[in-house]
């Protein structure tokens, strides 16, 4: 199997390439090839198969069509700038999530005989509110940002393109996902990350919002193993709705923290400082909070089914097993 | 006020222009000039107001922004293929429908200061099956058409300007226009029109489908009078949901029929003859049927209340207030 991943560089794209080197097979078959894409330059891994990376811009002219030519048999589709990003640099937003997809699509379209399954993730940005208690697989997504209505705009031309048979799409509405490593960023979702990997190593974290406030979340070992999973679906079962909204661990910052506190003790707890701020909490007020999320688990999409497991797991994978 | 119309030539931009001169103002506004765009040619309609006409493709290189550049107050997008066109040929239906609209919709969004109120034709093809008994305002949008994926990305493109602050934009759904004027067309729909069009001019039709089959359907006077409120509302009254599915008249095939016994006759019916086509059937078993519309009638668009006023509608505007 040949595989393509685009967004490489990113966190997702970083954990996804590592467990498919570590694997070395994918659903039982084994891996041929791995191409990877990113417009940030990125360290080429070594894998026990043929590893080629290109750091170009999607929307660039041919590369779309470079991409294509590769001929993998599946296609992660994960390049795009993020919502924070979309939101203050309108032509970047426009130009990666919608451009650059469209762009991607119509290469794959356009090669003759080629049908590639098409991995390609979407967001719960794709729905805005208001919104109902628990938000059903049948709710309409109405994007309340750019980054939202770009992601959406994906979904349906990967939706058509694969109805008329040009390529063999399905899109992943990914929950936030948490606990992403790294340095805090800027992103008004950072909190739900900083407030338990803050404290895991010792440091400082703010807690900007309510604890009341409730948000959907999955690990990256979960983000990665939807992809792998998706990637292994029948276009049979997954139908002519090719969106899928996956689950996640639905928990209010305050339960959050409870599960800090039973993993990692009081003095983790202790270094979540309360700063409310209105900005952020102007933000998030609007954004979902549950899924229901049947279908996707009716297809065999697994998440964890609690916070703790969520802190268990970046603890694993991101500390060596170890708190500090 | 300064109003242009896109897709001018059309069926309903053909009537609603034809409204704005009898009228000679809108929602109490006295209309300065008329701004019409077409594809295809037309005869430039006299008024007593300033009338300019354009024959070009939306989708050329600066049309849009030549649109953009007469800084009409209101702006009527109406142009696109129909979904039988979408469908049969890709690549026009992606450039009128998609690219034609994002043009336009940019064109507006970089001309600086320049923030018109934009009424969009979008339509019920937005929805593919399965569908509830009657669709909420609140069900998924998800297209089984290029058509509907088409009109769908313009939607939310109206929706993201207009929440940027670029445009003041309303998107409308609109049912089946019911009856069509002129010849019966290759619509797969077409018949909906023709077996009450037809016969009401002492010609045969030929009925495809069960009398089962049920639909919603709108007059062309309707199709206007929605347009027209959707041009006064204010951007408060419609809310971040730019979107919205308009009412119409739910009937069965069979109730169309019994309505054109009451208003025509036996004569009339006797001239309908039924030729089951299952390739018809199986396109239109597909199509949703009903629709809920409650922001719509919330809002205080209106549609006929039985489908015998639908008739009367077309003997008043087509024939003359006569039957043959």
């Amino acid at each position: 199997m040949r595989i393509a991943i685009t967004g490489a560089a990113g966190m997702v794209g970083r954990k996804l390439t590592d467990r498919l080197i570590a694997d070395g097979t994918l659903n039982g078959t084994p891996i041929e090839s791995l191409h990877l894409q990113d417009i940030v330059p990125f360290e080429p891994p070594s894998a026990s198969f043929a590893v080629t990376t290109e750091t170009r811009d999607l929307a660039d002219p041919g590369v779309a069509e470079g991409l294509a030519a590769r001929n993998a048999d599946l296609i992660f589709h994960l390049a795009g700038v993020v919502s924070g990003e979309a939101e203050a640099n309108f032509d970047k937003g426009y130009r990666a999530n919608l451009d650059g997809t469209r762009l991607l699509f119509d290469a794959i379209r356009l090669r003759e005989g080629y049908i590639p399954r098409v991995v390609y993730s979407s967001s719960i940005a794709v729905f805005g509110a208001p919104f109902p208690p628990a938000i059903g697989d049948d709710f309409q997504p109405v994007p309340l940002t750019s980054y939202g209505v770009q992601k959406l705009i994906g979904e349906l031309i990967l939706t058509d393109y694969t109805r008329r048979g040009f390529m063999d799409g399905i899109a992943l509405r990914l929950p936030t996902i948490c606990v992403r490593p790294g340095k805090p960023n800027l992103a008004a979702s950072g909190f739900f990350s900083s407030i338990i990997r803050e404290p895991l190593a010792g440091k400082e974290a703010v807690l900007p919002v309510s604890r009341d406030l409730v948000h959907t979340h999955a690990s990256p070992r979960s983000a990665v193993g939807f992809l792998l999973h998706a990637a292994g679906l029948s276009s049979e079962e997954i139908g002519p709705r090719r969106a899928i909204t996956l689950p996640g661990v639905a928990v209010s910052v305050g339960e959050q923290i409870e599960a800090l506190r039973r993993v990692a003790g009081e003095k983790a707890v202790a270094l979540i400082r309360e700063e409310p701020d209105p900005a952020i909490a102007s933000i998030v007020n609007f954004w979902p909070q549950r899924f229901e999320a049947i279908r996707a688990r009716d297809l065999g999409f697994t998440a964890e089914t609690s916070f703790d497991d969520i802190i268990r797991i970046h603890i694993e994978d991101e500390l060596g097993g170890r708190l500090q």
